[in-house]
């Protein structure tokens, strides 16, 4: 037997202890054409919060009393795929559950170039492609100009502020905490870095942006962002990756605030959603580009891990409450 | 002598009997190489109210206690230029007075090729081609998708959804009364018309959309806008072109409303500010087709005219309380 993670509940606000259960399978075993994997690691997103919710959005919503979804590193334990011998290491969008019986088709082999494995769900995973795709076909950003990233000590903002600054662009970072500003600065090389909680947003963005903002590359939205739109230049680009913010409202709570079409007008800016899985078809050159930056250490990235199946729920609410700096996993086993 | 209409205070709110005033100043005569124009019909337009107020722009603010300047047709009734003869009708961005001297590289000769003076003031001036680049570089409607166009009696706005019809879209109009609801759906060829300050807007666009929403050409901002983004489908494309709800907002007033950011998440939506100025190298291209669709009746444009230099005030305010079916003009004097 072996534990599988299931919505129970849609939440209303935040997950509480109603939202998902724990539950005992089978573990099952390979037909013809298919393997048995153990699960490593799991991934915890933000989008993930969307998928709980029964409104209509990009990707389907869980359904209740049914495994949990998402970005997952495991091993090949057994293997009736003659391409996948037994010990491959592998990636997909699995079950949230510690073995999946898979068919190839629905998981990668990981080729890490040195990398460690956990890295194929964050700087070389989805996050990594994130900001990737968000910069290059948005953002944007050229040489001297101010890239301003919310949510920036996070698995997307941390890649996104790095590769602006590759760019030869200043990144600017908004977190919420002083141990996540002295990251930005001290080790993923950021220009600046804000604390919202603590500083006046509005003095620290203009000190920290004297010649404006030429790209927001936005993951939190709500208020953090209504001070960013009167700083804007003009042909200013918005990469809009996520608004963490509002993925937690409760029902009939109002995410509102300054509306931003007069500042788009005034601008002439560019603001507009992305999903990475939109790109699929530029993914090796952003993989390739993503790893010798990597290989290199021109980009350094950092993972918050718990360990345990049983630290999911915990692990997943901690992103909305700002417990990670960098990419937050959960281990579910080492490796044979 | 002759008038000038001067701003004499910047406005708070809609602009009042303090806002302009008139001065009586000489006609001046032109130099070597300058024309003395007579002003034939100036042209009103919503962006004029951004520059009554001193906040940074596009392009810079009137000065006060100087000339209102904007879009002018006029005659040639002196040239010391030999390209440009006595009676050559001319069009540029102008002081608002009766007589101007110009150097002829402010004005461009008009080649109406059967249509109006005034067009040039409308469907073949500024707005025809803000709402041609509106939706050639960002609306990018297909044929069979939903165009829904706010502000879509005005001079832009008829103009974008007459384009939108003719690339095979339905077109889908919100105006404020019903003699404008009737003048889009029986003379431009709209799908269907809402008049937001009857109709129930969240029945009403479900009603006219039911497809879902393509592209929002967005005209007016506030709370006729927040309805729309619940209806958006993926890769949605909204091409901002004035918000003219909030251009006059009393000092204190705040224009808010829900947040955009999780809609364009949710659906990969594309909203961009965008300025016609910043098309110019494709004007030629634009001038062409909106000319041959005029001259074939494809497109049908509209005016209303206000006689007479004392009425620019009032035609100016009609912007914004929906006065105007089409393009606002005030006629000042009749080719000689």
């Amino acid at each position: 037997m072996q534990k599988q993670l299931q919505l129970q509940e849609r939440p209303n606000g935040l997950p509480d202890e109603h939202t998902f259960s724990t539950k005992e399978i089978e573990i099952g075993s390979p037909n013809d054409n298919e393997l048995l994997v153990k699960t490593l690691y799991l991934s915890v997103d933000p989008y993930m919060r969307g998928r709980m919710s029964d409104a209509k959005s990009y990707i389907a919503p869980f359904e209740l009393n049914q495994a949990i979804s998402g970005g997952s590193i495991a091993e090949v334990i057994e293997s009736n795929v003659s391409s996948i011998p037994k010990g491959t290491i592998v990636s997909g969008l699995l079950p949230f559950q510690e073995y999946v019986v898979v068919k190839p088709d629905q998981v990668r082999t990981l080729e890490m170039h040195g990398a460690p494995i956990s890295a194929a769900l964050g700087a070389l995973g989805m996050p990594g492609l994130t900001a990737y795709f968000g910069l290059d076909d948005i953002g944007k950003p050229k040489e001297g100009e101010t890239v301003v990233i919310s949510g920036a000590a996070g698995a997307v903002g941390s890649i996104a502020g790095q590769l602006a600054r590759l760019k030869g662009a200043r990144a600017v970072g908004i977190v919420g905490s002083q141990e996540k500003v002295d990251f930005l600065v001290n080790e993923l090389g950021f220009s600046a870095a804000i604390n919202y909680k603590e500083d006046n947003m509005e003095e620290a963005l203009k000190q920290a942006c004297p010649d404006g903002i030429d790209v927001y590359f936005e993951n939190v939205g709500g208020e953090v962002s209504d001070h960013i739109w009167p700083l804007l230049n003009p042909l200013a680009r918005i990469p809009v990756c996520g608004a963490i913010s509002a993925y937690n409202l409760k029902k009939g709570e109002k995410d509102s605030g300054p509306r931003v079409q007069t500042y788009l007008v005034k601008t002439r800016a560019r603001m507009q959603g992305f999903l990475y899985g939109d790109y699929a078809d530029q993914y090796e050159k952003a993989y390739s580009e993503l790893s010798e930056y990597v290989k290199n250490k021109e980009i350094v990235f950092k993972e918050t891990i718990l360990d345990g199946f049983d630290r999911i729920p915990e692990a997943f609410n901690g992103l909305f409450t700002g417990k990670n700096i960098g990419k937050q996993l959960v281990k579910i086993s080492d490796p044979s």
